[in-house]
């Protein structure tokens, strides 16, 4: 049984910690410099770390890329959970088939004369990215013998763990702020949620949520407070990897609010190049909306500063995004860029996305696409590109209304005169 | 290059016709029988025929068994289109990748004694069943040098139809009655077709698309109608084998309206006895709504009468189902059963399984649960089940709202009063 595969090491002082005492004590911060505070990015952030020249000695380039892309458990030694013979153990096969991402997340979209694909995680388990973060938590709360999971969000992440914990037999608790949307609220009292609404805003409903899971024993999914919320997010650049046959394109494009899923993108890269698997780093461009642009405005001015949040993409909606530092890092030494778009951008990319790809992506998933046109529009990128779509547009229909579809209701006798009158122009 | 491995054959009068003599002709019912009247079941539908003595003499089922689920197009010979080497003709690599279907629909449920897997469509590209059939019939089209689609719908063959059109970069015409639900209507304007809404019923929607059709010479998607739409939806059929590595269920439990879904699991389950690769047929269980329950009344009485449907299930809501007669046999000839459900039923099947099992799925889709709930709570059901999950309650969110979500608003420190008092309850 392998259980001491991993350690802790922590994003800003560099202290290093066992699996062990991280786990077994439900520390989630570095307990050196780690620090929690309202209206800012979180301080001591873990990262996990495995034994690259182990696994390497262990399994090829070509053995690993066997795997199929969207079960990621399949190859544990490269995730923080104990197994044995390659298999995770406290698991059944039939629990994980539960869990099967989609297999063939990449196509190519017909855009520019450059190759333009789209990576869609709209049709996950619960239709967004942040099934990936909540499969590698559930998994480890089962390994520890938990089985109740909380987490506070403003609604794709509690609706995630709401649906992933249905699937497994365990209870949810996700507490939320007031001013969550609404079909976001359905979507995680629907999966049998036990649901917090806390009159306040996301800091407040986070800080009961920790308090509330200390003391209940709950295993805390709370987004970049958990490290594992980060490495689970890396599982995309593996399905990548794999399914583009063991190769990554030149340019990534991540949405970006909390700063967690380009984290767990460069994470995924950065451990593909420890492994002698990939000699050349993508660019990742971090794109946000100008009403929400914190991570992008760290990148370009080097300082944070606190601005209450405003777009219609409300899953990247983050005045102080918790994983501020590692994502800008994530951007500025991929030599990558931050893109800043406006909601209008955001709607029309999700128009062109929809109509013309039959893509259909919630406002925050079709910020990569808004940031792509707008690059490539300046023609100020190379090579082949990903974007990545992280959300289904129908976790959000309310957004598709603002498109302003026009209904012409009319008679069978009316459409004849009118499609006969416009045979030419069809 | 094969284009004679398949003919049509008329499901009522036995009529036999070559392929070319229908498709170059655009005939889709029976030339010689074939009738479509107002509020009645359509006479003269085609099937299409294979000679499966052919294809058993070219692929053994071991190998067969090597295809992965959700890409139909990869062994040609059995659907009704030309290929050369096993490879579709005048279609990409590219354009079909972004057809795939999930490749693994099936997960195990833990509901009863007796094992319960649920097939899983609600993750299609367009989340729901009918991409099986508007898959089908775009890549007719496209072999046939057309460009154009249109299809007659209630919601979900629309919004399907709309959004494979929109990945194959073809234009999609879609007539719809006055009263189609609000957010069914913004899918399939979403995915960028032109809507026609009729101030009519659906049959008045039916023939105008028809009428109109002709004219523009654009490919008809009406569902029934067009042998195509049945024969799509033969695949998942052989998905179900293909994932159960060379098996089949003992009962299979599908939601009805149409008919066309259950005609086509039936016919996939035909063809599988005649290559030899079964031996045992599924049961087939049609289940329907109280208000919507013409295939059932049927079956149990031999005459159809016209009712108007109502049923919270807009998706199996027929008042004359349109392939009636072939739905009725496929549950007659395998010893099969029609139930009813009630609309409370349903919605109490559809929060058990999103709620227990996580499985989001929308009135109609849950009503095959709705099936078996009622028919193993009388013990009345023996071996194994698979319960077909036909589209994601999300494109239908509003009759999630029925279920009366309790919204409890507070403030931190009241949260924490009431949590600490029900420490030992949770």
């Amino acid at each position: 049984m392998m259980t001491d595969h991993y350690k802790y090491k922590c994003s800003d002082c560099g202290s290093e910690i066992a699996s062990n005492e991280i786990e077994n004590n439900q520390i989630y911060l570095c307990p050196k410099c780690g620090k929690l505070e309202k209206n800012k990015p979180l301080v001591g952030v873990l990262e996990i770390v495995y034994d690259y020249e182990e696994i390497k000695s262990k399994i090829s380039k070509d053995n690993f890329l066997k795997n199929n892309a969207g079960k990621f458990w399949k190859y544990p030694y490269l995730w923080p959970l104990n197994f044995t013979d390659d298999k995770l153990d406290c698991i059944s096969e039939t629990q994980l088939n539960k869990l099967s991402l989609i297999e063939n997340p990449i196509s190519e979209i017909n855009y520019s004369n450059n190759s333009v694909k789209i990576f869609d995680d709209s049709r996950n388990p619960t239709l967004s990215y942040k099934d990936r973060a909540s499969i590698l938590v559930a998994l480890k709360a089962i390994q520890l013998g938990i089985t109740e999971i909380a987490a506070a969000s403003t609604g794709n992440a509690g609706s995630s763990l709401a649906g992933i914990c249905a699937r497994l037999g365990m209870q949810s608790h996700i507490f939320v702020p007031k001013n969550i949307p609404e079909s976001k609220r359905i979507q995680i009292q629907s999966f049998g949620a036990n649901l917090y609404v806390v009159n306040g805003d996301y800091d407040q409903a986070f800080d009961l949520c920790l308090e509330v899971s200390k003391k209940k024993n709950w295993y805390n999914r709370n987004t970049a407070f958990n490290p594992l919320t980060i490495e689970g997010k890396k599982s995309s650049v593996y399905d990548m990897f794999i399914s583009m046959k063991g190769n990554l394109p030149e340019n990534i494009f991540a949405p970006v609010g909390d700063g967690v899923i380009i984290s767990g993108i460069y994470k995924g890269i950065k451990e593909l190049l420890k492994l002698g698997w990939i000699e050349k780093v993508p660019k990742l461009f971090a794109v946000q909306s100008e009403g929400s642009s914190a991570v992008v405005d760290y990148i370009e001015g080097g300082k944070f500063e606190y601005k209450s949040a405003n777009t219609i993409a409300d899953s990247i909606s983050a005045g102080a995004p918790r994983n501020l530092y590692m994502a800008a890092q994530a951007v500025i030494s991929t030599n990558g860029k931050g893109l800043k778009v406006s909601d209008e951008e955001i709607i029309s990319a999700q128009k062109v996305l929809c109509q013309k790809f039959g893509i259909l992506a919630e406002p925050a998933a079709a910020a990569s696409f808004a940031g792509y046109k707008k690059i490539s529009e300046n023609k100020d990128i190379q090579g082949d590109s990903i974007l990545m779509i992280t959300g289904n547009g129908l976790k959000d229909i309310s957004s598709l209304k603002n498109w302003n579809h026009e209904v012409e209701i009319r008679t069978e006798k009316e459409w004849k005169a009118i499609l006969n009158k416009k045979s030419f122009e069809i």
